[in-house]
């Protein structure tokens, strides 16, 4: 797959060898987090050092942008212009409400299991309409209730081709992914989440947002097999993980597409990487501890997050 | 104090032991949040042994109850109903929306230090007037950016009083805490993240939801200056921390209202403690990793939260 | 039908009777409202005589009540707190924000064609899902894009029983709307909009909100095929137009399932009745000019509303 | 004041030359809409003719475009996928949401008189500060309870000026407001609702969506004497009445600034015209029945709005 665009047949060929629907039984709603155990959380939490924190989100996107059409929602309930008891009586206090629809290109969001239909099925056979018009009733994103924890590595792709950003459109390839483990020296592992950073926060600052249109860089196709392969548990990115456009036809969003649906890889995106790249590459680390918790929406089929490295 | 109901005297005296204006500097707005520093964060990672994680958020309530007058509100933008390509070319995908007024009886969220206005001031003394109409100025949940990450103690008040929920209306004393304390072997140290169970999950397993003017088990004001004394940077509860009534008068929330604007305590209120709590019984532990991150909501009067204990 | 409790034959027979599938094309969404002509609205407007304006509308519920479980939610964007050009420059204005979900027994609201799905089917044979998780393709609420403007017929119920209001569960027969039109000398005609008042202003003002468990007073399911024989084009209600409980198994709401369904019938949930009772009792008036107009949503399935009465 | 930008004392002058203030009394919450009469109510009514009804208003703008950066969200709760009885035994209903800030660029509403502050004062001197974090508690949208009803009048100035739509950024002059009512036989009088065209729908249609930096057509502020001499009771527009840029120093919206503020005219921001001018111009109308119903939200700045002419 790596030289031409791979066919229908190809990728028909790739989800038989990436599937993990059954893998862990056929009422499984949890997929790859599967492969994170008690223990490898806690040899995670073995990788803290200096106890440094570094968060992974932006700020909730409140600002209408060419990648944020329909913005965050934030609004005041009662703010410090009250007088004592104008809303409880002996009290003064300030309240707020926001409301979101987390997915798209701005918000650092999780998308649950349920979030892509493909012929007609979610991760682990389970039917599309499953998904009703009042939620999600398999694959919500309460497989996460617990939380994501594990090791957390950050694959720095800039710093591979050395430059401060990868080119819109630009699609990782496997052998891009092992490049970069060699340069940094580090190996993504069983039960690992997994940061790809492509620069994305880089060019922002430096150009800009840009729209779905304009493309975005991610991986390709090809590093389907090896996520599988690797056993990687989450994906995480600060793009959206999918090369876009991804060359091939009829598979817009493949990583999306086959990953959350036939890996059954939750994937984090548009996760802020400016801070954690700047910490990593300032101490020379690429593996740390990696904590994030969705909100608990039962039938939902994502949440916003906040994701934690702590080093 | 402990004998009997403090005056408002009383309450001027308690405040000024145990305000920490000015301590961080006249900018500060992270309260004592200060009191986790990077160490702390690397000793509480330590305490991981075998790695189990145990959310202490309930789900997002979306149903009406009368401890949840104004529920969550979930709508799907997009479900598995639409023939692929619907909504965007090519793609089956599905999607929702939620909407959210954090604070109250019902979700599980973080109090950001400036939900609340004494004699018109915000903690270390900003105006508070600075939350606006269009949000806080001061003070707001982003100083919770990085995360609320240390070590978690959980006090057992229902099993030092061998009940399963202390009655509504129970005061905690600081007696009770250090007999807790002494009861699980253990101490709360500066810059602990301090959980107090009051069995409230239980009781509404077994009774159904309550009203606030039922009244909650929660901290007594004489509390205040143990948690000042102590060093706790943060302090949970599956109530709302405060006892409902708090005896009083013109005070009806001390912990909320001196907890936050004196000593700049972020509050976690409406914690589910329930599967904490048989965890933390059968493998006799008190003390746990702890992480947690609000949404960063710029502005912002606090946050939804699922809290992850690791232990 | 009158006097024992119709079997699911009754139903059948009478939906049989009343259908209005196909009476204006196979392609129709407007139901009864093609009953009100151009000419209608002209002889409406000749109704008029002084001018005076009476809202039929209560105000957009946004207390929690046990009526009202998930209320409408309003917020501030903007107050007169913010000193001159702190959102615009040069400029000192007030913006709010208000969500809803019209249905229920709360907002006074319309309910378009789309509301209601009977044996898989909605008003004049179209598929109950044409109505997908992103909005109704048929029947939404655009029907009634250039208003709901004719005659409106007030049908005062308590006052023909001599009572404030009629009880919970109270079953309006045909019969009863007949003697309420002798008593008031009135005769409810084509393309009129029909307004049956049971008196839940007065309950409510003297008793408190209720629940749905409760009951409602409201239209027998006998009063269809006069609904249909007379060719009321909207039908309007201070409850919820149908008896609570019905009577009839299988069919809960049957002036919903089969006035919307069937007969095509736009219902107006929760008026506000008690003023334009005061006025038209005071004015021994009936009939007026009626008008409303919902909120153009595009594929929506109702809307909040102002029903204006000129008298 | 029409040959050269007006100065700030010029704008002094003509408030002294507007205010309304304590016309009505010194409660008075209604401002001009206090010559809206009954008997000019029933007037109107006398000028339906054959009964053509004509929505005046735009579908609730769903799409963020350059001018509606912020759109309305609309969301279902239940569709037409569910079993029967999903959600309400033994009925299958559909439901759907949405949330709106309604002042803007795009949804058609009505500004209530306490959407601008100037000088730290509302309408008729009430403070600014009395709109808080709560609402507002003085010069709500509830003025419009009862509905605004009475004689519409259309000026056409495309026509008069025989191009399909205004330069963005054209003034009308109170000159050009004349030149129209003559052109097209009609007087405007005390208690109407005036209706200006710029043509905006045509050019929308023609060049898409522009943004506020562009410029509006729309009334100089020299028009606001004539509004005040005339009686104008609300003025609609399919712009934002206001020309954009103003072209006075310190006065960039000056017919929302003085016009709500000092006159009290509530007013109807992007009406859509181009049918309501279809309709007029083909039967040589300009005046005509117009009545519109915001919904009733206490302490609301203003209402998406859907205006009803009937002619």
């Amino acid at each position: 797959m790596a030289d031409s665009a791979p066919t229908s047949d190809d990728v028909k060929t790739l989800i038989q060898q990436v599937s993990n629907w059954g893998r862990w039984g056929n009422d499984d709603e949890r997929g790859a987090l599967n492969l994170i155990s008690d223990r490898k959380r806690a040899q995670a939490a073995g990788l803290v050092q200096d106890g440094t924190a570094v968060s992974c989100s932006h700020a909730l996107p409140v600002v209408p942008t060419i990648e944020n059409p329909v913005p965050v929602q934030h609004c005041m309930l009662a703010a410090g212009d009250l007088p004592e008891g104008a809303v409880i009586p002996g009290l003064s206090y300030t309240a707020d409400y926001f409301a979101v629809g987390c997915h798209g290109l701005a918000t650092t969001h999780l998308d649950a299991l349920c979030h892509f239909v493909v012929d007609g099925k979610l991760y682990n056979g389970f039917d599309g309409t499953d998904v009703t018009s009042v939620g999600a009733n398999r694959n919500s994103v309460m497989a996460g209730l617990d939380g994501l924890t594990s090791r957390g590595v950050l694959l720095d792709l800039p710093a591979l081709h050395a430059v401060d950003w990868l080119d819109l459109g630009h699609r990782i390839t496997r052998s891009e992914l092992e490049q970069a483990e060699q340069r940094q020296g580090v190996t993504v592992e069983e039960g690992d989440i997994l940061v790809v950073a492509t620069g994305r926060d880089a060019r922002r600052a430096e150009l800009g947002p840009w729209s779905f249109e304009e493309g975005f860089a991610g991986l390709a196709a090809d590093c389907l097999p090896w996520l599988h392969e690797r056993g990687v548990a989450v994906l995480g990115c600060d793009g959206i993980s999918d090369a876009v456009p991804s060359g091939i036809d009829e598979w817009a969003m493949p990583i999306h597409q086959i990953g959350i649906t036939y890996i059954g890889l939750h994937l984090i995106d548009n996760m802020r990487l400016d801070r954690l790249l700047d910490v990593c590459r300032a101490r020379d680390r690429s593996a740390f501890f990696l904590t994030m918790a969705p909100l608990p929406l039962e039938r939902g089929t994502g949440s916003p997050l906040n994701p934690i490295a702590i080093l």
